[in-house]
């Protein structure tokens, strides 16, 4: 059976920006759970959350945090499962502080950190280490990257018409 | 009973500087014990330490750790007692990853940051906190103070007979 | 009798984000004054307020301040008590100078500093210091901590509604 | 057959570094290649190993590079399997500028970001993410968290001798 | 034949800052084309683009990206032409990522980063390298220097008026 | 005769910062002069503003100007008087790139650095220099100080009515 | 009679660097007194430096500090006359600590700041202070000027020949 | 008769690392001057350099200095000629104080920033500038790009070798 992807906010108010991992995973057919689960504020739900993904068919963990951003690296304690950590944006120097806490893990337990806010390329990065071994999914992936190609292209081809 | 501090490195590198933090509580008479216990490599043992702190007679907590430096706001979960982080100085910034990652802490956990490698002033800062309730440990560190400005003095008086 | 809390602001303009420090302190019935001292612009002031803080009875000094946030470190060079640093947000890097100001007191002289606009945990920190001997207040401390880890899972609980 | 982990460096002077990584690879018994590709000096290299990374058997590739750290964008450009990005230290804020370019990836297009200088991270995320779906690799992985976790035991049981 | 100056964007969204550019170049009667082309999404048409710049009559290559900038280094990797790079501004620092993954170029391929959102400078220098060996553009970019000149002397002489 | 301070603005677009310079110096009874003066567009103006500030009646010049803001240290290079640098706000880093830009000048021409649109505390320092042989500008400047301390005491006082 | 420039050090250890204004200001003929006064641990002295500075015959106060570098802030506090920050490096982004510490006086207090470990043009620019109403003083700094203008005028002709 | 390419350094000091780009230049035969001007200390040496540098034969000039790195501004602002900015590496976040005072110039006076202590870099950007209409100079920088691919493949080679 197909592996799940967590998304997990610590807090409700990241879920504007983390609700395009969540649509991303929709579209490309992943299945899914989204937690608010809060290194600080609820960390036994962490703690069981995390030590339980494995046999409750979580493939990839998706943490998103901001400030001391210690989300990621709480869940990536306790699992063997890749963490993805996102970065939330804050007021001190544009997320720098989130970004550090997260991509800055001690020798031994890893967070993969994508860019600050990039829930988008959180939900793609997931999505690239479950297709590492599922072919309809990698095909998906290819999909997706040509069209974002074709995008870009059209954009360019329209701007031409601007420009002239 | 007077109340103890505790000590806890998230690695056994960081006791070079976090020693000065032991002698000064040392020469505070201030009772303390020294761990090394990691946020990412044994969180069980981080959860337990800080649950039962109270517990076990802790009034204090100082928490040194660096990089993403998870290991104050990972026992300040799971305690009421203060927490003190000491940012250890790292290669990055010279240590805003460690700073960043302590003092950033979301609404309602907080964790007293003190400065990089600030091992000695988180002794002290863990002293006047014991020494709200405390006449004799006030007056120690008190009579620490007076012993600072006289040593300022002197070597201002020293310095005087340099320059002429 | 209790100890009070000193909530002390560099400029008015301040209190628009300290006053949640104020209310928080309110709700954990912990008694509390709050004054504008600049240590620039009231320098006998401050010194005043500092080297008398602990004959009128305070326990705690919460100091907020901005840009070059020298509050913190001349009220704690006058006094024994634990001194909280609050950096207030500003333009330059969002911060980054009041942090810095705040955090990087040199030896001998600590500050305990909590997150930028860190007003709410500045409160609990203060909160969190005199409960280490008042056990009616660790109790409403710990009443908080357990209120705001079910604000957390109601929050989780309402979110799975919302996404199925 | 097992998928091969792609170790690429921008530069021979990142082996020094990189070679944690490859031993931490080898340790955990995963097949593996190294290469030096440069993205600005053989791009053209690049492109091909990225294109055809897939059909060659790999399954994860790690690239290492400093300072414009384009490697790990250049390859991702090419291919759909996860890039980890390692950032070079640096001599400008200690490898901010590596740290930056690695993990701002923009939409669509994720590197995974470990620490500056993380190799030995790296291949720990590199095997996470293979042992998603290889069962002997995900117990290896959990038989190194253990060790890892006693280690730290030992070293506390050890410095409670030494400050007794 | 007048050698012609590419502006490229590696987003539609930079067309708002990078018009400036254009604009300027129109204004200096140099030949141009603006392309959107990504170094992620299209990487081929990057290569193609440098890859025959030169023959295709271009001189110099403006390029505009944001966050992960790894447009300017992606084609510089492909020509032996000047490439300019503008960092667009971004919420991280204010563009710092876009800056240093564009100016921190490694040794042999070089990129000429103008200042953050400076894309008017770009289509100076650009008309600069190229006036290296026209007398003509030479002659007009004086001009705009004096012009320039006036400009604020003129806007010198009318503060006179308001202040007296 | 009294000694003029000299208000130069890189861009008329500073005036809306350094406006208060200007009154504050009117309300000092200082004699002034605004300028609009760039050191890179009209360098030559710069260089014989400078060269002459002296023999044409200044006791101070006040430089404004932001990004790479060099104004203060050209102006600095061809006068001995001192030279006060205000860095202007700019939207990288809140204005780290005009602060930088002035303070960290060479060995042997020194400016006079003030905060990040610092205008009102520059016309303060100017004053300041001048008042050294000036003792009733120093009797205004002291003046102004106690009144500056009187207006946080009655702020204080007005709080006070507010919390009660 | 002369004006005296102060220097004054908050740490005996800031005396290697700040010999370098002793030097100057004694090469340059300018009486000056030298102290250690912390503004943490010696406040009352700081204090009662400053109040007094003006009678006692001084005309400019340099004050060097590092980290937390509240020295410069809190003497100006107590003074109208100019006073000079030196920010000393630190092991934290080589001295940023230091100098917003200095450089970022609220409203109201300038401090006037010089370059990280400026201990050279500090000197200078009490010099330049000085001088306003010193004419032998400015005529001594003048000649400083020329002299160094050529010692680099004969580094350059010395590369002349080495180059050849 | 071929352009000259001019490498000016703001001190003496700076001829360690730039020392690189004359190097370069000689090997890629492309006629040079180097001086030593300092935008502060020799300001009238700079005009007279800048504003002559394109009778005199210059057809780029490259501006190497440190800290408040405004000799490239200077430098740009008498002449239309490109010039590029080398930003020396400081103690102050290894040079990001240099790298802003370079590359964040203001409209209208552009410079060409590499990246900090890029002298080599320096260099070949100078030659591309000169190699838009010297088809020979194009043609030797191409064969440096083909001798710099192939010490990459080879040093891939060796690496196999060793890894085997």
């Amino acid at each position: 059976m197909a592996k799940k992807v967590a998304v997990i906010m610590g807090s409700d108010s990241d879920y504007g920006v983390m609700k395009a991992a969540v649509e991303k995973l929709r579209k490309l057919e992943i299945p899914h759970e989204v937690h608010i689960i809060s290194a600080h504020r609820t960390p036994a739900a962490a703690e069981q959350f995390a030590s339980k993904a494995k046999e409750n068919g979580f493939g990839v963990i998706i943490a998103a945090a901001g400030k001391a951003a210690h989300l990621g690296g709480v869940l990536a304690a306790y699992t063997t499962l890749p963490v993805i950590g996102v970065p939330m944006k804050t007021s001190l120097m544009g997320g720098l502080d989130s970004l550090l806490s997260i991509v800055q893990m001690p020798k031994g337990v890893p967070v993969a950190c994508v860019a600050v806010d990039g829930a988008d390329n959180a939900a793609i990065l997931a999505a690239q280490i479950l297709a590492v071994e599922d072919a309809a999914l990698a095909s998906r992936l290819f999909d997706e990257k040509v069209k974002m190609q074709r995008e870009v292209e059209e954009k360019d081809a329209k701007l031409q018409e601007e420009v002239m």
